[in-house]
Formats: C-alpha cells, sequence, structure tokens
C-alpha cells in the first residue's frame, strides 16, 4: 500500500523540517519521502538568483495585460506576466475604485477585462456590468439584466453563486442559474443568443463559469443533490445552437465514450461502465454534473474537466464505482469524444466530487519533459497526471486525511478506509477531510516563475450520518446528515504552495476561516487570495510573507485577477461572502441548525460575527 | 410685496456678478439687492488671512473628535473643529476601510464615532453595527438586529431609509421602520428597552434620527401620504417610558399649545388652530409628520423642528391654512408646551414641507446680536429667523421659484402664485421647485470659520394634477399626479455656499443628479458632499474649488461626517443608493411609470445607468 504510508506522513505525522520565515505564519514545512522527492525539494530550496522557469509554459505567457476568462489562460494557471507590481513594492497598494454588484449573496466570479472593459457578472439573478476603463470613476457603460426564473433558486444548493463570464471573439457569454447560456455582444450588451441548457424542473441549474474553445462553448450542469444526471454540453459560440451534449452516466453513448476512449486504469476500462457500476436506474439520477473548471491544451486539442459527486451522498443506497461521477475526462472539443477519463474516488462515499480544476503544465518529471495536469482534488490528494494518457504519477496528500489512505498508482484506485464509510442510520465521526474536501471549486494558480501551485483551501472534519432519501424530481435528495467542524489545529482554512516536483507543501498559512478565494499569482512573485471575514491578502510567492492586506467590505470567497489599462496595472477582486461556506450569512440561516447549508454552517456559526454580505468590486493600484 | 422682488431677483434673473474661480464648476454668484446686502457681501469678500468666526459658536466647538449624533452637535452645524486634514492636504485622501451594510436600499444615515466605536444603522431592517476602532480592520464588536415587522415596508412613502441613530450616556438610540425606538447598551449591544411609538395600521412609520437632550428622546412620525395626523414623543432616555405627544394638528391641548404659546404672527395666532384651519375633520388625518431635524438650544432651553406637509396633497380636498403642517415649533424639552409657531408654507400646495433642519447660530445681524435660526427651506428660501421669538429675519430664494413670490416678512406668509396652484383634474406645468422641494431632508453645514451654509439640494420643476383622494387607514392618501424634471440649466443638483448675512450665494455647484446627501465642513476649511452618481467630494470651503473626490461603489445620499482615533482624523460616508430620490434603483421600480415614487421617477430614468444598490461605509484618511 504505497499510498498509506506518505498519506499519514503528509497528514497525520506532518513534521516541520524547515524553518519559520522571517514574518507572517509561513512556515517552511515538508515531509519525510522517499530519496527523489527529498532530491526534488532540496533542487527546489536550491535555486537562487532570478527566477527560471520549470515549465515551458512560460514563454505562453507574454502578457497583453487582459483577462478574458476566469482562469485567465486555457490552461487554469491563473498566472499574470505583469511586474509593475510586485514582492517590492506592493505594500504601497491602495483602492482605486470600487463598485457596488447591488447584490447580496455569494460572489464566486472573476472580473473580466478585454478591450478597455471591465466585465462583471452578479449571483443570481446574473446582472452582466460592462464598465469603462477609459473613464473616470469607471462608470457603466451598459449592463443586463436576464428576465431569470426565481424557482432556479430553489434547484441550487450552496447558495445561488455564479463562477464568472467569459469574452470571446467580441462577445460577453455566461450561464444563468435557471440553465441558460447568453451571448451578448461586448460592445454594446445586445443579446445575441439565449440557450436554454439545463430543466430546473429536473433540479438542473448552472452556476459555473463556460469555456470557449475554437468556436465551442463548454458549459455543465449543478445539481448532484438534485438526482440529475450530469451532462457537459457544447453550444455554437455563433448561432447559439447545440453542438454535442456528453452525459456522466448511463450507456457510453450518451457518455461520448467510443473507439477513441483509451482510459490508462483498467478500472475505467469495459463497455457501459455508466450502466453497470450503478444499481438498476439509479444512473438515471445519479448525479455527476459539472460545475467547476474547463481548460484546454491546444496542442494535444483536448479539453479536461471534472465530475461532480454521484448522488444521493448516501453510498449504501449506490454501490458500485458509480461512474463517470468524479472523474476526470479529457475529450475532443470538436464533437465531445472521450480520449480518456479517470475516476478519482470511484463510489464517493463522503461527497468528494470531482470538480476541481486541471491545470496544464509542462515540466520535467522525474528526467523526461511530460505534459502534466497539476491537480489539487477535493479527496485530499495532489494529482501529477500525464494528460495525454491519463497516468496518474503522483498523488500525495496537501490536506489532512483519515478516510483513505492513499492511491494506489498501481492500480488507480483511491484506498477508502473502510471504518470511515458512511453508513445508513449510524454515525461515523471524524471523518477529514469533510464533504467540501481539502480544497473545494476554489481555483489555485500556478506560476512558471516558481514551480509552485498556490492552493487556497479548508482544514475541516465532519461527523457522517447516512439516511433514506426518495426522488421526486427536482427536489433535494442527498441522504445524509452532516455536522463540520474545524479539523486538527482549529484553524479552518489554509493558503498553501505547494510543489508539485517535490511532492510536498513548501509554505503554508494558515487561516482562521476556510479560505474559499481563487488564488493569483504574478511575476512579480506575488501571490494574492482573500478570506471570509473579508482581508485581501498579497504574499510573497517564495517565501509566503506577508506583504499587505487590505479589509473589504464583506468576506471574500470569489477570483482574484490583474490586468492593465493604460499602461499601468491593477489587481482587482470582488467581495461578497456566502456560497456554500458562507450560506449561514448569505442565506441568513439560523446558526442553532447544525445541518443547515448540507452541515457546513456548523463549521461557521461565528460568520455572521465576522462578515456581513454585500457584493462589491475593489480595484487596487500603486 | 417685498418679498416678490427678491424671489424674482435670485431666482428667474439671478445674474452673475462675480468671477468664474479658477478650478471646478464654481462660480462667484451673487444678486443685486438692497444697499444692506451689498454691503454684506462686500464685508465678505472682504475678509482675507487667517478666518475669523462670524458667530459665538466658534467657542463651542472645542472638537474632541467624537461624532454622537448626526448633526454632531445639538445645534445642527455638522461642523467639525478637526484640522488633520484641511485643503492644503485633502487631496491625499485615500480609502482606509470599509463595511458592508448587507442592504441593499438607500442609507441616508450618518455613521456615529463615540469612545472608539464607530456605529452604524441600515435601512429597514435597521440592524445596528458596533465596529471596534482599536482594532486591525474595524470588526464587528456587536451587532443587533431587530425583530421588524415587514409588512412597515407598506408604509413607508420613499424607500425604507433611516438617517441615524444617536449615542447618549451609554446608550444607542435609534428608530425602527416599524415604530419602535429602541436603547441598547454602548458598550454590549443589550437591549435596554424598546418602544412602540408608531402604529403601522395608521399608515404611521418611523425614519428619522431621534435627538437626545436632558434624558429624553425626540422621535417624530412619518407617514403625510398615509392620512397619518402627525407627532413628535418625547421617551424618558432611561425607562423608555412616553413622557409626552405633541400633535401637530387638532386642539390646542393635543399640540401642547398652552400659556407659554406666543406665535410672533398674527396668522399663527388664535385658539384652537389646528382644528379651525380645516375642514370638517380633515385634521384627524391630516399628514403633518415630523421625519427631519430636530435642533436644541441648551441656553433658551428649548427644541426646535419643523412639521411635514398636510396630506392628502391635494390641496383643494382641505381648504385652510391646515395648520400645524409645515410649521416650525419650538417647545421647551421637559414638557413639550410650545413657545412659539411659525408655519412656513400654509396650505402647502406643492408638497413644500418643512421639516428641513434649523442650524442654531448666533451672529450679528444688522448691527446687533441675535440668537438665530438659518434654514435653507423646501419651499425654496433660505430662513434666517429669531430663534426667541420666531421673527423671520429673512427669506431669501436660494433655488429657483416660480410658485411663489417671496414670504411677506410683514404678515411672514408665504406668497402664492395662484395660476400654479393645484388643482383637481388640471394638469398645472412648470412647477418649480418641484415636489421635493428645493432642498429636503439632505442637512446643511455651517461653518463659524467662513460664516457660511453649505446647501446640498436639488433643481427639479414639475407637471401636477390633483386627483380625488380616498382615505383607507394604512394605505396611500396622495391625491395628486406628479411628474418631475430638472430644472431651468438641465443640471438637476446643486451644492451651494450661502451667506446668510449678504443673503446670497457665495459660489455654486452644478451637478447633474440632485444631491441628496447631507453636507460637512471642517475647521479644514473643506466641504464634503456626496453623489447620487457615488462621487463622494471634497471642496474648498471658502471657494468651492475641486479639491479631491473618490467613486465610491454606489450613489451617496447619506451624511458624511469626521472624527479622530488615536490622534489621528478620519472622513466617513455611508454609500448605498435609494430614499425617495433614488427610489428608481433601491426599489427596482420601472423607469416607463413616471409617476412612480410620487413622480420622481421621471426626473431618475438614467439613474439606473449611473448607479447600481448596495449599502457600503467608507473611511478615509491621508
Amino acid at each position: 500500500m504505497p499510498g498509506r504510508g506518505r498519506a499519514r506522513c503528509a497528514s497525520h505525522r506532518r513534521r516541520l523540517i524547515g524553518v519559520a520565515v522571517a514574518a507572517g505564519s509561513a512556515l517552511l514545512v515538508s515531509c519525510k519521502g522517499d530519496k527523489e522527492k527529498d532530491d526534488a525539494r532540496v533542487a527546489l530550496a536550491a535555486r537562487t538568483g532570478p527566477a527560471t522557469a520549470t515549465g515551458d509554459t512560460t514563454t505562453k505567457y507574454a502578457d497583453d495585460g487582459q483577462w478574458v476568462r476566469p482562469a485567465k489562460d486555457f490552461q487554469g494557471t491563473r498566472f499574470s506576466g505583469l511586474t509593475e507590481i510586485n514582492n517590492t513594492n506592493v505594500q504601497n497598494l491602495h483602492v482605486f475604485g470600487t463598485f457596488s454588484l447591488g447584490t447580496t449573496r455569494g460572489v464566486e466570479a472573476a472580473p473580466i477585462v478585454a478591450d478597455n472593459t471591465m466585465y462583471l457578472i452578479t449571483p443570481f439573478p446574473n446582472i452582466v456590468y460592462a464598465l469603462d476603463l477609459t473613464k473616470e470613476g469607471m462608470p457603466t457603460k451598459w449592463s443586463f439584466k436576464p428576465r431569470p426564473e426565481n424557482a432556479s433558486q430553489g434547484v441550487a444548493c450552496c447558495d445561488v453563486v455564479n463562477r464568472g463570464l467569459v469574452v470571446d471573439a467580441g462577445k460577453v457569454i455566461f450561464n444563468t442559474l435557471d440553465g441558460r447560456t447568453i451571448a451578448l455582444d461586448a460592445a454594446t450588451g445586445k443579446e445575441l443568443w439565449d440557450t436554454q441548457l439545463a430543466n430546473i424542473n429536473l433540479g438542473e441549474s448552472v452556476t459555473m463559469a463556460p469555456l470557449v474553445v475554437k468556436g465551442k462553448v463548454f458549459v455543465g450542469v449543478s445539481g448532484g443533490e438534485f438526482g440529475v444526471r450530469g451532462w457537459l454540453k457544447a453550444v455554437d459560440e455563433n448561432s447559439g445552437k447545440l453542438a454535442w451534449t456528453a452525459y456522466h452516466t448511463g450507456p457510453d453513448k450518451d457518455v461520448l465514450i467510443g473507439p477513441d476512449f483509451k482510459p490508462f486504469y483498467k478500472m475505467d476500462q469495459g463497455k457501459d461502465l455508466g450502466v453497470s457500476s450503478w444499481p438498476a436506474d439509479q444512473w438515471k439520477i445519479g448525479g455527476a454534473g459539472a460545475w467547476g473548471w474547463v481548460t484546454y491544451d491546444p496542442e494535444l486539442d483536448l479539453i479536461y474537466y471534472g465530475t461532480a459527486n454521484p448522488g444521493p451522498w448516501n453510498p449504501e443506497m449506490r454501490p458500485g464505482d458509480n461512474k463517470w461521477s468524479s472523474t476526470i475526462f479529457a475529450r475532443h472539443p470538436d464533437n465531445g469524444e472521450a480520449v480518456w477519463a479517470y475516476q478519482l474516488s470511484p463510489h464517493d462515499e463522503h461527497d468528494y466530487d470531482g470538480v476541481n480544476e486541471n491545470i496544464l503544465v509542462d515540466m520535467d518529471w522525474k528526467g523526461s519533459r511530460r505534459q502534466l495536469i497539476l491537480r489539487p482534488d477535493r479527496n485530499g490528494y495532489f494529482y501529477v497526471i500525464d494528460r495525454k494518457s491519463g497516468e496518474v504519477l503522483s498523488a500525495e496528500p496537501f490536506g489532512f486525511i483519515n478516510t483513505t489512505n492513499g492511491v494506489d498508482l498501481t492500480t488507480g484506485r483511491l484506498q477508502y478506509v473502510p471504518e470511515k464509510a458512511t453508513r445508513l442510520g449510524q454515525v461515523t465521526r471524524y471523518n477529514c477531510p469533510a464533504a467540501p474536501g481539502a480544497k473545494d471549486w476554489q481555483p489555485a494558480a500556478y506560476s512558471p516563475r516558481t514551480g509552485l501551485v498556490y492552493i487556497p483551501h479548508q482544514n475541516l472534519c465532519e461527523d457522517e450520518e447516512g439516511l433514506e432519501a426518495n426522488y421526486i424530481a427536482g427536489t433535494p435528495f442527498v441522504g445524509a446528515n452532516v455536522k463540520m467542524y474545524a479539523g486538527p489545529g482549529g484553524h479552518r482554512g489554509l493558503f498553501d504552495a505547494w510543489d508539485p516536483v517535490g511532492q510536498h507543501v513548501v509554505w503554508s498559512k494558515q487561516e482562521d476561516l476556510p479560505v474559499w478565494s481563487g488564488a493569483l499569482v504574478t511575476a512579480g512573485d506575488v501571490a494574492f487570495y482573500g478570506t471570509m471575514d473579508g482581508w485581501f491578502k498579497a504574499v510573497d510567492a517564495r517565501t509566503g510573507h506577508d506583504l499587505w492586506k487590505f479589509k473589504t467590505g464583506s468576506g471574500i470567497i470569489s477570483q482574484p485577477m490583474t490586468y492593465r489599462y493604460g499602461g499601468k496595472q491593477y489587481i482587482a477582486v470582488l467581495a461578497g461572502v456566502g456560497g456554500w461556506s458562507g450560506a449561514i450569512v448569505a442565506g441568513g440561516l439560523d446558526a442553532r441548525d447544525s445541518s443547515a447549508a448540507l452541515g457546513f454552517v456548523n463549521a461557521m456559526k461565528d460568520l455572521p460575527q465576522k462578515s456581513t454580505k454585500g457584493g462589491m468590486l475593489y480595484v487596487f493600484a500603486l
């Protein structure tokens, strides 16, 4: 069980072998491991002087100052080549401008900048604003308010968030909670097309940010807690017409599994596993949406994304691997045909889901150049995967884990700890990580200058009990009673720098509350993230030293970004607490109901004293 | 008709006789007048070198850096003696901190600072926050959310605003929209008492900021558009028990008119005018609330406040003077007995109301020292009144007026233009000022250093038609169809410096939108105000020169203030568009309905393109 020892090392028995840095709470931590890893760590530590890129991705970032999709690039790095704001002057940042979204629900989106215009999207009702960067005070150039279906709020599991819009080919393209994808003229805000993709009567909603590749818009469904049958759809960018649908359960033909499909591991091989890995007709209501991130490799011409948890949560109601829930798919963008799949958490026992981002980086790996996926997964393991073949090269814990004993790299299978399984009518205590995982949707960033991945995440455990769940279309279908609380150490959040080659944490910053914001890292060697009590923070990308912070008006659970206008660099972030973690504030939930927000409220009873709600843009400059 | 000529001079025929200043849009404007006024103007212009106080009020402002009530002092000056931020360095102001109120309705309140704590109150549901100024990021020390009656929103004429709380004797005291006055322990937020004063079933609500004097809390009612019978009540600060009620219509005994009552003008003298100046029982539903400002003179031991418009708006339904609507009362604080009253707008034809602030200043007036009220009234005249006797010493137009021909200083009577009267079933066009007056609730500031009054106000005219109105308790009782639009010049707002001695405008700044925020002026000779598209502005208090501005996230309709903590001066203001003027945004009203928000929407159709909603605190520092 090679995984077991490593898991224990970096979780149960993580030891400090580095030194505390001079400022802030960052600690250089690592884990004793095998020779190769130690060598890699030493190699990293030995880098001095000017930063050198560890991957060929550097050359892709000749930065034009734009930020046209939430993750900036197709590869999902959230790295900016801008250097005006850097680790020597970031402490001089001040508020350049602000703009109220006019909403009070959780704000998970990234500001988008294209052609001297900033585009913002609000939580439901998904209003889009275009702010004119060329004018004093960034006045609104146009705004667009869909006429949304209010009932869609009833099928949103975890606040009515939206994770961002994209700008492509002169169009602003975004999804609405009620399941539409809309394209607007980026210059005028005029609606070009509006395509209904999801059906709220089946519990379907859409919260994710679309990605546009080669004239196709990729949109995935939310609703793993409502018995949806998950899918990813491709819509023609010009006409708004549906191009293809890939379901995540059911027969191969529905999943777009055909002759090109070559999964690396045996467990993912076989005909119609999307049917046979479920009891009876359960696959028809088996969840496995796609509400996280899609990335794209132009060289291999493949898109990558992860599917969500199987439903219901109660695993005893769905014996089997429950394919293709909690799975990474590599697909051809043109026709959706699957090239490989890898199920991260087969028969997901704890809502570990699989929607997290796949960051695409080319890197030297044990002596040879590899096309990799870097992926901090919700189940707590940091995966390094060959993105051509789907082979897992490494899966080391970046958070505290006691529900599984690592990943068997021979079989690819996650090793569950049997006594931690979720059982009907029986409370299993101290399951770590809790249902939101060691890291949820909040996206990490990768710097080709440091070779590190900056991971915002949480440290939560839970008590968990399986319940009977009855499927009624469009209503909650969960089957679990959960209460979350802080994991070991009592801190609920972390912002970590992870060395994917050395396979260990380089520095780690503890935060009181879950770090539910995305990360940003720049060529100025500054990493940015936000906290749920409203602090927007800049730290040194190499050392984790605290460099600067500003308290925004509400908790931050969104995606910071940077852009250049008029030769000057700006940093922007949206404040507005909420989401699953902040539902107690955004939804005004009662702190006495520990199981509210699927058990997250129990871990966040103090949040109402630490953050008010309210969506607001902050732009910072030197 | 001495008033007529003056009115025409300063309104219809206002001419530029000064010079444009070097920066900004400020103009030194004045009006040709009689010799006395010209002399006063010359005297003002001749002042050079260090500022000299024009009134003895200066000595009252040895500033402790606190700001415990919305108007700062009992006299309502909104003047701070702090000088760290001044007209030589204000351009270096930056955002020190922000805090989201978590609400999206109009924010008219002032931040309050007492004992190193900042207290904020939101629009309905009137949540109170105590922010700890001693800690980084100003975290919330405590918050208090009343359990309010949601139905109260249905009897709020003009958004669900709250104009501020007060801190007195270790208590935070505030009113709720649903008609309660609540006292909290300022240190802990623990509720001390909660007294129901208004009855929403009668259309009563409370939006005003209370004033506490000598252990009594003064609270007035809103509801002039719902057929309330207006009142001011005094509540014992320690017990929360009702001490006295002064009605504003009805028999003298209900109005607390007794042997001490000595109105200056004959028109205000006589028995039970609160009955006889109304048809039949109309006084019982005659409006005349008190939702504006109460000020207090400790020397004379008198409180001053104005009453609201009579109801319904249709004046043909209520022949007579309609006392005591649109009236200033001077009362003993201990027992509420009236000492004098002066009806500013008898038989109010155009909802000119009378709630505006009475700023109490001692000043030389034509050779002798006088105890004065300075009052920019909604009807468009700037009143200078002897606050001991109620005699009007001056009433000159500070805005464009064509509905009246001035005030007859012999009789005290406002001179209506008959052809501008509101008539049943007949549209009268181009009535100026419109129903919100030349200036509404938004409070002016007075600087004893410059001797000037800084007046935020609007420039709106309207078309008006009387309608039949039927009284049904707790429902709208208006009886008018109104459409507002910009007055002469096309600008809808102004920020003016008025010389009360010279009786003319010294400088004037035109704004596109109504200036619906209060004013602040400091001993650093800087005046502050906000605009409905979110600009917070600092101008030179002497010249009107633009010194600095910052665009907040939403339109500003609140009351800026300044305080000192840890030896450092801060400026604070709440953003959050709404109120009567901003109801189109805060209430999401349809721009196609010109008569919405009592006709204000017609004048504000562009506001949704210029401001989003959202309540947010901004604190600025050097």
